[in-house]
C-alpha cells in the first residue's frame, strides 16, 4: 500500500470516528473543513520527513511534472538537478507572444507577431474547479486566475451542411433542442406511455420540471413566445420608452435541427472537465510555468538532450548532449531518477529499465493536434456581436474557435484561438506551410464571421507533433493498454521513476502531470529512507 | 413615427438594398458590420442636433437614467441641471462598503462593517451581454468589466425538504435530470411511441443526439458509469500515477430526484438575462455611478427633495427642500423636465400631468426586495469546497447564496450575499431588526455550509421596500396595466417626460434605465427643436 493510501485510509478512518460520535451533520461538517468532500486525491503538497543527508535526484524534463517535484524534493532536503532538452522552463505549459520563434520539426520556422499583451497558449489553456493540485500551486506560488469562459450562448454553432452554411447561435441551438425533448417527453408521458416506468406521483413531477426546465406552455407545448424567448433571445429585444416593441424569436424547425447534427455541440459546457467555473492565468499559461521556474530556475540546466539513461544498484546515470556547450557529450548522475520526458521521446531513447516498464513506455502512441492562433485588427466579435469569451463549434477542419476570455472591450488588436484540431485534421494541417494552415483556418472561419478577411492581421500555427521535445500532444491510452501497461508504467523500476500527464489518469491535462509527479516522489521518497 | 423608429427603417431599407444587390452572405456581413445582428434596439448614444441655444433641461433623479440623459443632453448644448434627493449619485446602481451607513424607513441604521475591498451590491449586481447600453457606457466611460459566474456547477441546490436536508451538488441534480430525461424519451421513441411525431430518419437523430446529450450508454440507460461521471463528477476523482484508482459517483435514484423539486434551479443559468457571458464591474456596480458621476457631477444638486412639478406652456417649476441649506423650501425651473423618480415615490408627490399619465403613475405597485451581505473570516466556500462564484440555491427563505465572482483565491475576510429575496419572504425578513435578518441569514445558510456558525464575521440587510428614495425594487407591471397605462406614462405630457426602469419593458435592469431616458430625450429634443 502507497503512502498516500495509507494517509487516506487514516483521514477515512477519523471521520467515521467522527460520525459514530457525533452524527451526520457533524460528519459533514468535519468532512468539509478537511476539504474531503472536493473528491480529490490531491490534498497539499506531499510530506517528504527524513530525507537522507547528501541524497540526489536527477530529474529530467522541466515541464510542470519535472518542476514540482523539484521544489518538493528541494524543500525535502534532497539535492535535484533538472536536464532540459529546450531553452525554456514549461514544457507544454506555453505561451507565444510577439517576438518568440517557434522551429518545428521539418525545419519551419515562425515568428509569433502578435502585439503586446496578446498571446496563445499552444499547449493547456483550461484549468477546471476540480484541479486541486493545479490550483493549490497557483495560488501557493502567486499566479493570478482568471475565468475562462466555456460555454458563451451568444457564440455560434455551424454546419458547412446545415442551414444552408449560416451559423446558429448557441442559444437557439440549447433552447430548441431541450424544449422539444421536453415537449416529446410530455407528449410521451401525458399519453401514459411512461406509466410502467414512472408512478402517478413521478410523472406529475416529471411534467412540472420537464414545462419548466423546457420552457413549455401551459399545453406543454414549446413555441413562438415571449416564454421561449426568454431562453433562446428575441427577433427584436425588450426596449424602454417608446423603443419598438419586442418580438420574440421563431424556434428552428424541429426536423431542421435534428437533422443540422447541431446539438452534438450544446453538451460541452457540461462535461466535469469544462464545467463553470473554469480558470485561466491572467496573462497567459506559461505563468504557472515561470511561477515555478522563478522557485527551482537554478536547478535546470537548458538544451541538455538526453540520450541514455542507465542505473546501477547504487545510481543512475544520464548521458545528454550539451547544446548550451557546443553539443558536448556529457553525463550526469544522482541516486535516483524521475523522468518526466514524454514517452514519444523516451520510447526513441537508450533507457535502462526492466522489460515490463520498457514495453510499457513503448505502449502509448501519442495524439496529433494543432492550434492556430490569428490576430485580428480589433475585437469585432465582441463590437459587432456581443460575443464575449467562450466557443464557437463547427465541422469545418479548424473544429472550434474560441475567443478571448480576457480584456474584454479592450480596444486594438486581439489573438484568438482559430483552430484546435485533433488526428486527421491536425495532420492535414501540418502537411502545409505553416502559413498555408493559418490562411485555410482564416478562409474556415469566414464562413463563421464574414468579418475574419478584412479584419485579419497575422497568425501562428503550432501542430504539436511536430514539436520536437514532444512528438506529440499527449499520451493516448486505451482501456486495453491501461490494464496491461499502466502499472508497469508507474512503478519505480530500480532507481527510475516516470511522471507525466502520461502517467496518470488525467491525460493531457496540467493536473496529471503534477498529480503524477507528487505521487511519483512520495513513493520514490519511501524507497530513499527504506 | 418616433425618430428612433425612423432609423430602424431607414436600416432595413439599407440591409434590404444589400441584400437585393449582393445576395445572402453579403447582407449578413452589412448586418454584421452594422451590430444588427446584436437584435438591439441600442446602436449607440443619441444623436441630437441643432439644440436651441440656451434651452434647458431640468433632470430629476440622479440614477442611472438621469445621469445618462444629462450626459447626452449637455452634449446637445443644452443647459442642464440635476436634483438628487439623496446625498449620493446612482440611485439603485448603489454599493455599500466598509464605513458606509444606511438608514432605512423605519429608522434604523445599519454601518457596514466590511473589510477594505469587500462590497455588497444591494441592487443590481449582474450586466448580460445584450444589454448594449449599459456595456457600451461602461466602454466610454472606462468601468473595467470581469465575468460574472452565474452558473456553478460545483454549487450546491438544497431543499429542507428532500434528502433529508442534505444539500446536494449542482452537478448530480443537472447531469441526473438530463440523462433520466434523455432515458425516458429514448425508450418512448425506442418503443414506437413517438412514430407519429418523428419521422424515421428524425428519430435516428434524435436517439444519437440523446445518447450524446444526455451521456447514455449504448442501451440507452443513464447509469453508474464513467460517462456518466464525466457529467456528473466522481466519487473518486482520477488521479497521477498509483494514486487510488478513480471511483464512478452513483447518479441519484429518479424518484427521488423528482420528487425532490430540486430540478427547478438547474435552467437559471439558461434564461437570456442570466446566459453567459455575463458582467460585474471591477470593485462594485456603482463603478458604473461613479463613473457617470466624473461627467456630470457637477450637474447633481444633492439632498433635494421634489415636493412638486408644475408645468405651463413655457416651462416647467419644480419645488423641492434643499436639505443641504437647512430644508428651504426652493424651486427649480427650465424648459422641459425629465423626471426619473420611482413611481412609489413619485405617485405620493404633487404632480402636473393630464390624468393619462397620473393614472399611469398610481397604476405600478414595487416589488419588495431584500439582500443580505454576510461576511465571513476566511473563503471556505473555496478553500473546503472548491466553489468559485456562481450561485446555490435553496427553498429556505434565503432562496440563494452567491459567491464572489472576483478575487478568487484571495487571503482573509471575504463577502458573500446571504440572501436574495423578494415579496413575502423579503417582508418577513424586514419585519426583523438588521441584525436579526442578518442572524437569519446565518442560520438558514448553515443548513448549506456548517461553516457559518464558525466563520461568520458581520452582515448588513437592505430591504429596498425600506429605502426612503425608492421605497421599492423596482415597478411590478402586469401585462394588463401595460396594455392600459404603459404609453400613457411614456408619452411626453407637454414638458414633462418620464424615464428610469419603470418606464421600459427590461423593469429591475439598468439597461431599461438607460434605454427608457435616451429614448424619452430623444423624443423631448425632437419637440423641443420642432
Amino acid at each position: 500500500m502507497t503512502s498516500i493510501d495509507n494517509k487516506a485510509f487514516s483521514r477515512r478512518d477519523l471521520l467515521a470516528l467522527v460520525g459514530k460520535a457525533a452524527g451526520g451533520a457533524a460528519m459533514y461538517q468535519a468532512m468539509t473543513s478537511l476539504g474531503f468532500a472536493a473528491e480529490s486525491g490531491y490534498t497539499g503538497p506531499p510530506k517528504l520527513d527524513g530525507a537522507r543527508r547528501g541524497a540526489s535526484v536527477l530529474i529530467l524534463g522541466a515541464g510542470l511534472a519535472g518542476m514540482v517535484a523539484a521544489l518538493e524534493l528541494r524543500r525535502a532536503g534532497y539535492k535535484v538537478q533538472i536536464l532540459e532538452y529546450s531553452g525554456r522552463a514549461g514544457g507544454r505549459c506555453w505561451t507565444l507572444r510577439g517576438g518568440d520563434v517557434f522551429a518545428e520539426m521539418g525545419g519551419a520556422v515562425q515568428r509569433c507577431e502578435f502585439a503586446k499583451g496578446e498571446y496563445l497558449n499552444p499547449g493547456p489553456w483550461r484549468i477546471p474547479y476540480h484541479h486541486h493540485a493545479v490550483l493549490d500551486y497557483c495560488k501557493r506560488l502567486g499566479v493570478a486566475l482568471e475565468p475562462f469562459v466555456q460555454v458563451n450562448y451568444n457564440a455560434l454553432v455551424h454546419s458547412a451542411k446545415a442551414y444552408g452554411g449560416k451559423p446558429q447561435r448557441y442559444r437557439h441551438v440549447q433552447s430548441d433542442f431541450q424544449g422539444y425533448v421536453a415537449e416529446l417527453l410530455g407528449k410521451a408521458a401525458t399519453q401514459g406511455n411512461l406509466d410502467t416506468a414512472l408512478t402517478r406521483e413521478d410523472k406529475e413531477k416529471l411534467l412540472e420540471g420537464l414545462r419548466k426546465w423546457g420552457a413549455l406552455d401551459a399545453q406543454m407545448r414549446y413555441r413562438e413566445s415571449a416564454l421561449t424567448s426568454d431562453r433562446r433571445g428575441y427577433e427584436t429585444d425588450p426596449g424602454g420608452g417608446l423603443m419598438p416593441l419586442a418580438k420574440p424569436s421563431r424556434p428552428l424547425e424541429l426536423g431542421d435541427l435534428l437533422q443540422s447534427g447541431l446539438w452534438r455541440y450544446i453538451a460541452s459546457g457540461q462535461e466535469y472537465e469544462f464545467q463553470s467555473t473554469l480558470f485561466q492565468p491572467v496573462g497567459g499559461m506559461d505563468m504557472i510555468a515561470q511561477a515555478f521556474q522563478r522557485e527551482v530556475g537554478s536547478l535546470i540546466r537548458y538544451h541538455a538532450k538526453v540520450t541514455k539513461i542507465a542505473q546501477d544498484e547504487r545510481g543512475v546515470t544520464v548521458t545528454y548532449t550539451d547544446d548550451a556547450h557546443g553539443g558536448a557529450v556529457t553525463q550526469a548522475r544522482a541516486d535516483w531518477c524521475l523522468c518526466t520526458i514524454p514517452l514519444s521521446v523516451l520510447s526513441q531513447l537508450d533507457v535502462q529499465v526492466g522489460d515490463a516498464m520498457q514495453q510499457a513506455i513503448n505502449a502509448v502512441p501519442y495524439d496529433a493536434s494543432i492550434k492556430i492562433g490569428l490576430q485580428f485588427k480589433r475585437r469585432f466579435w465582441e463590437e459587432d456581436e456581443a460575443i464575449y469569451g467562450g466557443i464557437s463549434y463547427t465541422d469545418l477542419p479548424i473544429t472550434r474557435i474560441s475567443y478571448p476570455s480576457t480584456r474584454y472591450g479592450a480596444k486594438g488588436k486581439s489573438v484568438l484561438l482559430g483552430a484546435y484540431a485533433f488526428g486527421p485534421n491536425a495532420y492535414e494541417f501540418t502537411a502545409m506551410t505553416p502559413q498555408e494552415r493559418v490562411r485555410r483556418a482564416v478562409e474556415q472561419g469566414s464562413q463563421l464571421h464574414p468579418q475574419y478577411a478584412r479584419e485579419f492581421d497575422n497568425g501562428i500555427a503550432v501542430g504539436w507533433h511536430r514539436v520536437p521535445w514532444s512528438q506529440g500532444c499527449y499520451g493516448l491510452w486505451t482501456d486495453e493498454s491501461r490494464e496491461k501497461h499502466y502499472r508497469n508504467l508507474c512503478q519505480i523500476d530500480g532507481r527510475i521513476a516516470l511522471a507525466g500527464e502520461h502517467a496518470s489518469y488525467i491525460p493531457a491535462w496540467q493536473e496529471g502531470a503534477l498529480l503524477s509527479a507528487l505521487d511519483a516522489i512520495e513513493r520514490l521518497h519511501a524507497r530513499a529512507v527504506s
